[in-house]
């Protein structure tokens, strides 16, 4: 059994373990969404002695062992709900991918936080804009032209990155078009247009049985502004 | 043999495995820093087919594999180098913290890149200045009483934070407290009044006879202001 603890009111980066656990069909208790769940969560993050404490959520405990960072939980869980090949090769490959997928989400939250994860929104946001700007202009497309060719590279008859079975890349890269069309609906359309193989990618995974029937369940929380992809109609460029 | 990938002019990232490397005292070949080195490292950033290419520097090549994302590298590299303990559980413990560690980095480079690493440092000074501010007064100490608190619950005893052997995550955090240093060099002096174990830390690292002998070599570049620690004294606080 797996615990996930994570924040209970946002997706953020403990989506991309849920959507794992969920496409395995997993069982899996979301603790801090439970009653007493995030005194529990708290305990952990304050723990001492033994193995490391987690520096923030997500993290999973499984068998008495605590893992946390978000592509650490996936590499770790991955050969055990099958959800990346068993060549190590294969499975370094998807940790790497996987790290630059939580790069840009760092840079996805750091549009509307440039300044401090201390301040408010509202207190940052023309350095909120100006950030914007140049995520949308530069380094959304650097990351999408980088997937797109990987992409088409690695998997050139696909439809997944490694062939005919979901890796967890798959279902985090799902994840990245979901939140950033929910941020920047309107600089999505353009991004989009240069991005016809990931844009694929996520349309197969979004039909996938089980993660349509989650992503229609209670268990999906709704993109919102507490949590990474906000949506400021102010940050998103005019078409 | 293992090939090493990374910009030839900074430490920056790249750094992180150097160390690993010189205190294996296994032989690496800093392949950019020889002849024709960048064309071949920019030969591989554009490679098509099989695995993945690298997002960015650095990345390693061994036995025809190419390993990219610094944490990754380190993880692949330490089990193989002895650096790490052989414990899956130690393992995964140190992954993720060394996960932090890139985080934290991260956050270093954006104190003087806080809107674009399109843009020079001189046109985006005033966010910089901002971002400086709440880094080094809400971040780092964060940061640093995390890592105090891990070293003191880990290896009470010390002297490294799985006992009597270094792993890289202590070669790594003896570089956060050498790159912080040359960049906020005021700030610092008060940081580490808080933070006595990392520091002891710092210190019995630059003690150790590979590191010590690399340190004084042609082969450890200097800081400077293209890398992701720079000194700028406008950032520094004053005491």
């Amino acid at each position: 059994m797996y615990e996930l603890f994570y924040w209970p009111n946002i997706q953020g980066r403990g989506e991309f373990v849920r959507l794992a656990f969920e496409e395995a069909g997993v069982p899996y208790l979301d603790v801090a969404r439970e009653p007493r769940g995030m005194v529990a969560m708290r305990a952990l993050l304050a723990k001492r002695g033994g193995s490391p404490a987690p520096f923030a959520p997500p993290f999973i405990r499984t068998n008495g062992m605590l893992v946390a960072q978000t592509a650490v939980i996936l590499d770790f869980i991955a050969p055990r709900i099958a959800l990346v090949p068993r060549a190590e090769a294969k499975r370094v490959a998807a940790h790497q991918l996987q790290l630059t997928v939580m790069d840009l989400v760092t840079e996805v939250h750091d549009t509307h936080h440039p300044i401090s994860v201390g301040l408010y929104y509202r207190d940052q946001k023309r350095e909120a804009r100006r950030r914007t700007t140049a995520f949308l202009a530069e380094r959304a497309p650097k990351f999408f032209g980088y997937f797109e060719r990987q992409l088409a590279s690695m998997a050139p008859k696909g439809p997944y990155l490694f062939g005919s079975r979901p890796c967890y890349v798959d279902l985090s890269l799902f994840q990245v078009v979901e939140g950033l069309r929910y941020a920047f609906p309107s600089s999505m359309r353009k991004l989009e247009r240069s991005a016809r193989r990931l844009v694929a990618l996520h349309d197969r995974v979004a039909e996938r049985r089980r993660i349509k029937s989650y992503i229609c369940s209670p268990r999906r929380l709704p993109f919102n502004e507490d949590g990474i992809f906000r949506h400021y109609p102010e940050l998103d460029r005019e078409e």
